[in-house]
């Protein structure tokens, strides 16, 4: 069975954010739809061009502005159903900023948190309705709450881990060698929903030399015997996310394996992989992280040949803070959900990423993903 | 053979945007991931947290300011890989905003447009590096270029829609009754794209009392003999929407119809659309559509049960400028394309809704859905 966030989360989750929002002296948040909204309430709204806003005071009740045609789909949301929210509709005709000003506690010389991803034209129109109010984002209040994931969605996440798990044994499994990448593109998306994704997000498929172009586009590119096969896939399960990359080697009807300067390169990423893994503790610089795996390959001297961050948060949103990058000081807390996912690309060559997805527990690192890392050397026929 | 958009068309509109802009004293527009890029260059680029920002200044040459990974996909866009579109390209641990400012000529005091769909985030952020500009929305500088679509897009429309056209016959002429909503909601997505679409954007599926939510999400509740059952779905196709409605009465084994009632609603819901469809003009203002569809349906006493919009624009977007709506008294231009979906909501009974694209031509309306209107009693069976 799925697992689920208890309905009583999203109240405890308001009243977090309403104390935090005290704790720094924001008036209120302004969330549009998007993963906050969905994290405080449940509700994965449609993203329209008409205006659905969260707007959540530091002292007093939530509200909800909603077009009328989403009444029925915000009532459905748990943390909205409960009563705890109180619906404000607007009709076609009316102003919906009117409602949010309304909702907005005593006076406009206020300092206001929007959610990150709210669309410009509405932040615009709400800074030219409240002209004498601060906005800001509203991640600083609301971003370390949400990165603390609770046993419910720690679940999810590892759920969603181990039908990417079986998604990519599956495909490593069977035939390759004569398809095309976005023929078993097809394939990621139907084996991603079939072992329990509600959706598909991302299927990079990339064989050979397309290996060396960590975001390539599958495309009508026949795989060959004898070529790398670099698989980077992930969907939504419950709301949350999953994201594994393996890299294989499709050895063809012979069987033959790679040669020395492959494996060698596959290894070294092994090694950082691991590396960054072991080096997850509450407290730790998330930049320490990176800096872990990043040491592994900079040793071996392919040091440029790795020219993106170890990793980036996941929950609610594929991308999320925390971000494992070089400046990144913040420390890791407990609950924390990244990717640690060293790549090494040889431009004409080859590219070999290993992905997992690591969750930051009290006693080290919880690492989702269980499908192996040794090189899979298969037939692919 | 799917239509395409010819790859000198960028050059063109970015020259049209760039006048619009000198003509409307706008320094340069700041274009974030979305519909107004993918017009501006073909460039479907993912919307992440890391920063793509096309920069057209009203005089001189644009640059693209891309993450060094996302380089690869946009130089295959036919806008960005003719050269016309510089690309400047950033590492992990450099400030993209920096790229942004440098990019953006003569100086801070400047009036600056951003991308409607732009995060807060980066909004913000850009605010921040230009204390001194004023910002602002960038529709009304490129959205009536984008309204008036040339015979590309149109043919590009044109082709969606009847793809559309097709999932609603062939779901009609299948089996109904004893599915459950949500089983013919995932008929109605293989469907989309069986028939040419490139994906599915929704698919409400809504049968007996349900067909009176007109945004209703299809669940496990099974489709009845003897019950309407509304169908609106749409799917993408070479970048451009489709959306239709049609609403059927399932009358299972015996064949028998609905009663008048229902017979005498969605007469006059067809009776909108068509007004609603023969005021479509150029010049006429695009509440002017609006209220000729709803005069019909307030003669009828129903205008309590008409509580949307007439409809929206369409073509990169799914709902896009123009909204015919009561307050929009902007005039149609040649080359608009939008839905006429008028609707009867009778809370607890049902609903009816019926759905075309139409164009804007030269000459008065093009109605790109060819799907007959008129009351379609089928079995289900």
């Amino acid at each position: 069975m799925t697992p689920a966030i208890p309905a009583g989360s999203y109240a405890v989750r308001i009243a977090a954010t309403q104390a935090a929002a005290r704790a720094q002296g924001v008036r209120a948040l302004l969330i549009g739809v998007g993963p906050e909204l969905e994290w405080l309430t449940g509700y994965e709204a449609k993203p329209l061009e008409r205006l659905t806003m969260l707007v959540i005071p530091a002292h007093g009740d939530p509200v909800i502005v909603t077009p009328r045609l989403e009444v029925a789909a915000a009532e459905q949301a748990p943390g909205i159903g409960s009563g705890d929210v109180r619906i404000r509709s607007w009709l076609e005709t009316d102003d919906p900023v009117d409602l949010v000003w309304e909702s907005v506690p005593a006076g406009a010389d206020a300092h206001l948190v929007v959610s990150d991803t709210l669309r410009a034209a509405f932040l615009l129109r709400l800074q030219a309705a409240f002209p004498d109010a601060t906005f800001d984002i509203a991640s600083p209040v609301v971003g370390p709450l949400r990165r603390a994931k609770d046993a419910a969605e720690i679940a999810l996440l590892r759920t969603a881990a181990q039908a990417a798990d079986r998604a990519v044994i599956g495909l490593a499994a069977g035939r390759l060698v004569g398809r095309t990448e976005a023929d078993i593109a097809a394939e990621v998306r139907t084996r991603l929903v079939d072992e329990g994704h509600d959706s598909a997000s991302f299927w990079i498929v990339a064989g050979g030399s397309r290996s060396a172009s960590p975001h390539h586009e599958p495309d009508g590119r026949v795989i060959q015997a004898g070529e790398p096969l670099l698989l980077d896939i992930g969907g939504r399960l419950g709301g949350y996310s999953s994201d594994i990359t393996r890299t294989l080697w499709v050895a063809g009807e012979d069987g033959a394996g790679p040669d020395d300067a492959f494996r060698r390169i596959h290894d070294l990423v092994l090694d950082a992989n691991r590396a960054g893994r072991d080096a997850v503790r509450q407290g730790v610089p998330a930049q320490d992280v990176d800096r872990a795996a990043r040491a592994v390959i900079d040793a071996a001297g392919h040091g440029a040949d790795f020219f993106h961050r170890l990793g980036h948060g996941i929950g609610l949103e594929g991308h999320e803070d925390p971000y494992l990058v070089e400046g990144n000081a913040e420390p890791l807390i407990v609950g924390d959900a990244f990717s640690i996912e060293p790549g090494i690309y040889l431009e004409g060559r080859y590219g070999v990423r290993i992905e997992d997805i690591v969750v930051c527990a009290e006693t080290g690192p919880d690492v989702l993903n269980e499908a192996p890392r040794g090189l899979l050397v298969v037939s692919g026929i």
